[in-house]
């Protein structure tokens, strides 16, 4: 019997509860697959997080795995008491929903689309188009599966992206930058600028007022990656200038984002409330019991976490 | 020496001017580029139509070929007195400009994007989360260049893409239908229906009352394509009753579309000023100046008209 423990809040627990038992029934072993299984007993943590969620690993001492539901690990990457494997979210249906939102939300901008939804004035300004994609550069931070996918979504509607990432890498059909002489080069040159790196001490308010003071004027911000990427005092202030023409905000410090937020109330600010990309439960189930099945016949895990890094 | 004529009027004579001239100049031959050329003296009509455009072809005895400046034809080709040949443009950038109105507005609906733009009201609502593309059925009425375009755009985002054209096709990636059987079969799966054919007389009203009542409730509607392919009270009524959730339409009957037109006012209705797909002047004089070489060393033109059929 393998013990699988579900460490998270009642609204995950609601929503995956069942697919998770789904995709563990379909094992070649029996599981049992609970809330409440005694630490000692657990031989896999199905982590969520939240208010339910275990603080101190110590008495997991037969776990094997600590298995994160979604793409983001900051809350327990720094965590001394977990000396086991962590794993985080890749696939599970995160990659669409962010192309998704990173696609439709780009074309949004470029195409000036908000003058449409708002103006509906009876004036009837036709001769202004926006320019082709091609004409439009964009720039990810940030090239792990979500940031490649969403880069190769664009480049087949024609944008001309630039892909900067810690490390060098190449990819078909964008132009890879890295370090900081390429974060400049990458900053400058984006007309539409998406964040999607993890958050770490090192990226920590990456985009702030000196980075903010790099983009080309009347950029846009999509920032559907973490919050604390961006330093809010300095994107308002550029917002403020007009030197940011408009930010799209997903992902916030503080979440629910609170509502006397300057975002919620800003003309030049659209926030959504974190669903960019959302696990989606039946595919992400599979993802957890795939990772299970390695487990116990001894192959390496997927999607593991580099603890140095941070991500 | 031949004479290139430009029929059109002083807007797109201002717009197309300078690039046909560097167009034709680049032919190895010497052309005369001008609007008053006398009749009997034109090699070639560049069309723009409008105001100052020609209506009697019948003294243009020595013409080789009509060339239309954008890819509507219903002004000219039932023109009894036009009889040679007739090409429309394709390409020219008028396939990219559509590709991004379609693929944005198609994500814009799907991702109900309106809301987030016109409610920032500091209420956090993540416990809905759109279904992914591959979960919304996109129907394309009308399978030529920019159809087949769109449907390609919109099958690499994960769209479950139904065509429909007059005659059979078949394209990779998209359920291909015919035929008045199939036109029922692609309204009624259509969660977003997008208007791409000609305007003829057997198109026109495609989207009468009947074909509104086809659709799955709660529908999306882009029209892109041309203004009489809509009933536009058997639109309204269906808006009204809530059968179609919204319709984005870039096309009118009349254009300017009236200030006082109910779409400009209804809740339900995004007017866009014929702006999807424009043609990009310095890429179109590139096709006609080709037609033009075409023309004069005797090889086919590109892009002729049906005149039967149309389009």
């Amino acid at each position: 019997m393998t013990n699988v423990l579900f460490s998270g809040g009642d609204a995950a627990w609601a929503e995956y509860e069942a697919p998770l038992r789904a995709a563990l029934s379909e094992l070649p072993f029996t599981t049992a697959f609970s809330r409440d299984h005694a630490p000692a007993d657990v031989d896999y943590i199905v982590f969520g997080g939240g208010e339910r969620a275990i603080t101190d690993f110590t008495p997991y001492t037969r776990a094997k795995a600590v298995l994160r539901l979604w793409a983001g690990v900051e809350d327990i990457v720094d965590n001394e008491t977990l000396t086991i494997p962590l794993a985080r979210m890749v696939g599970g249906g995160l990659d669409r929903g962010m192309v998704e939102w990173v696609t439709g939300h780009t074309l949004r901008h470029h195409l000036g689309m908000d003058a449409h939804i708002h103006g509906q004035d009876g004036v009837w300004r036709n001769d202004i188009s926006p320019p082709l994609a091609r004409k439009r550069p964009v720039t990810i931070l940030g090239l792990g599966a979500l940031g490649q996918a969403c880069g190769d979504a664009l480049v087949q509607l024609g944008f001309p992206v630039t892909g900067w990432s810690r490390s060098a890498k190449e990819i078909d059909g964008m132009n890879c930058l890295h370090g900081s002489d390429g974060l400049r080069e990458a900053l400058s040159t984006a007309s539409i600028l998406v964040l999607l790196l993890p958050l770490t001490d090192q990226t920590e308010n990456t985009l702030d007022a000196k980075a903010l003071s790099l983009l080309p004027g009347g950029a846009f911000v999509l920032n559907p990656g973490r919050g604390g990427l961006i330093d809010d005092d300095a994107l308002l202030a550029a917002l403020d200038a007009g030197r940011v023409a408009h930010a799209t905000l997903d992902t916030f410090r503080t979440e629910p984002l609170p509502a006397d937020h300057r975002y919620w109330s800003h003309r030049q600010v659209t926030v959504t409330p974190h669903i960019a990309s959302t696990t989606r439960p039946d595919l992400a189930a599979e993802v957890i019991a795939e990772n299970i099945r390695r487990g116990e016949s001894g192959e390496p895990f997927l999607h593991l976490v580099d603890r140095d890094a941070g991500y």
